[in-house]
């Protein structure tokens, strides 16, 4: 990063927390987002404005948040790597901006995304997102290996843990936002993506609010909990994080009694997923040939990449192959589009995406309580008219 | 246990020591079963003879070992009880047998039972079990709970670790077996089943060598590897044991980077399951109505039951309901019994479990690197003569 860019950074940052008390970002990005709650703000663009780019601009950006945004003095502000390390570090925004930096394009994904049709197998809690939970950005900062090999780490280190500044109002108290990933995980560095990315831009422009300034991580391939907004603690541990959000939330329970949360990890990497975004849902179309568009995403698996992307117009006993119309980048969705002929007995379109490794999405995924991972094959009812 | 019981346990114990050196285990036994390897002894029996009967005696019982049979001397054996606890427990083979004792029936099964099939999809190395590696015995012994509450655990204890007393030859060293089981297991004590037993007798007699004398833990509804035989040492800790075999074994991976190991968490519960034992692969059958005959288990869920067995001759299309030959008893196996006809048509006969949560079991199980857990539906190939 050069002089002039920071001197940028630098005023945007500081300029978007100037404004920040006198201006809703909740309000400003509702007219792009279908919000399904305000504070905290949860909220995902429609389908098809989704898939009209590779990078999702950040106004149409799925929001997902446990608390309201924290209010932050960024001269105050100091992000702390702590834990098993051979010596603490704590840094200043303008610290962190002088080192290295690293751009990253990655997809980020919630866990529950799809979580409206998961419900229709058997009802679950939380927010019911339909199939927009997912949003392709650049991001830009400070490798985490780099802050940990400032830090030191010590020999027994196993996990790397990310605390938020939000406060979680909970039964039993009020908590931050926490998430931690394996040590192996945080310096899997390669040439294309960090492990995990301390990132205090999106597309070219700080952090806005909603997404966590001014620090947040970034974690490439795993599930969007990993990525911790409005981060202010790096803890290296020898073990995953106590945190609620590790422990009792974001793993695969049937019934959430305290011995399956024990046994069960944490899920860390997203699914293999496809879903169609255009048409929409009980559109009626004109019998003929129609356009079909939209993402697929590869497992958060570092060497698996999107294969092939198939559309069925006939309940998955013909299936056309779509084409893609973005690059294949590593944990990157990629946008595709099909042409394909309909009549008046299409009932439905059905997508099935398969990944580098042979796999492919299953007809049906098994539920689980809170509505996680839900990646079976996209179905779009739809109805033609004959001409 | 009263004094004559225990008396004749202790002379059997004692007897069974001082015989050790001069008597094969291994030899006796391979009369029995089908031998993988000698040295360790890993061995399982022939299916027809599995399902003869509900409880399957000890030398009928598959033995998977990782190092020879320790030699151990009941004199000097002490039971320690380590770790998190507010006052370290050491144990003589005798206090043990003086604690309140405990008798359940369970399942054992190894969780690669079955690896020889799912290594058709793609070569798995391990031991080539077959559908035998899998036993159903009476276990008597004191309840995990019962030592932890003499010990006295502290409030930041997690998981429970246990270590045999075997001496496994690794490139970087020797190690004992290790396991661990969440706490909450640990303490999941129902009327009909312990969460967990440390045993010293299988179906009424003391432990043989081969099982783990003269002491195991048996932990109903979890794969054979968190059972410990020749148990030396159980440590609470506030994670999971740091043993070989619970950090970079007996989990699913696909590709076995230390990134993969790191991220999954250790297998427990053992999956529902159903293997036709009768008639076996290959058999050429008249004609007409047969006997087919096998066992179900359900999973190692506390609630779980097996709810249903069905066997197809078609490929599927038509499913006979088989009636059950045991009763229902939580963490342990059922015997079924089904006649249905077959005729020259018949190429194949296909079993299907289904469990009192609706699961059944998938057409394709989906392959690791390990060859854990396949529960795939079993099939069998037959030749059916006209009459």
């Amino acid at each position: 990063m050069d002089d002039q860019t920071r001197r940028r950074f630098l005023q945007l940052t500081i300029g978007t927390f100037a404004a920040w008390p006198f201006r809703s970002a909740q309000a400003e990005q509702s007219d792009q987002l279908i919000v399904h709650s305000r504070v905290p703000m949860n909220a995902e663009p429609p389908l098809p404005a989704l898939v009209e780019s590779w990078i999702t601009p950040t106004d149409r950006f799925y929001i997902r948040s446990h608390a309201p945004v924290p209010q932050i003095d960024p001269k105050q502000y100091r992000l702390r790597v702590t834990g098993l390390v051979e010596r603490e570090v704590s840094l200043s925004l303008g610290q962190l901006e002088a080192y290295p930096r690293t751009d990253v394009t990655a997809t980020m994904t919630c866990a529950g995304n799809r979580r409206y049709e998961h419900s229709k197998i058997s009802p679950i809690k939380g927010v019911p997102w339909r199939e927009g939970a997912i949003g392709n950005a650049q991001w830009s900062g400070v490798r985490l290996s780099l802050l940990l090999k400032e830090a030191g780490v010590q020999p027994n280190a196993r996990h790397v843990w990310f605390e938020g500044l939000d406060e979680i109002q909970r039964e039993d108290g009020v908590i931050p936002f926490g998430a931690s990933i394996p040590l192996e995980k945080a310096v899997d560095d390669t040439e294309s993506a960090p492990g995990a990315l301390v990132t205090t831009q999106m597309n070219g422009e700080p952090l806005t609010p909603d997404h966590g300034w001014p620090v947040r991580t970034v974690v490439p391939g795993y599930i969007g909990a990993r990525s911790v907004k409005w981060l202010g603690r790096i803890v290296v541990s020898d073990r995953p994080s106590p945190n609620h959000y590790v422990t009792l939330a974001y793993k695969v329970v049937r019934q959430g009694t305290e011995l399956e949360w024990a046994e069960q990890g944490p899920i860390y990497r997203y699914p293999l997923n496809a879903v169609i975004a255009v048409p929409t849902a009980q559109s009626t179309l004109d019998a003929g040939r129609i356009k079909v568009a939209g993402y697929a995403l590869p497992p958060g698996d570092p060497d698996a990449s999107i294969a092939r992307v198939r559309i069925s117009a006939d309940g998955g006993n013909n299936w056309t192959t779509a084409r893609f119309t973005s690059s294949t980048e590593p944990y990157c969705w990629q946008l595709w589009q099909a042409e394909l002929d309909v009549s008046p007995a299409t009932t439905e379109l059905i997508v099935m995406a398969t990944d580098s490794e042979g796999r492919h999405q299953p007809q049906r995924a098994e539920w689980n309580l809170k509505g996680y991972l839900y990646n079976a094959r996209h179905r779009v009812p739809i109805r033609v008219k004959a001409h």
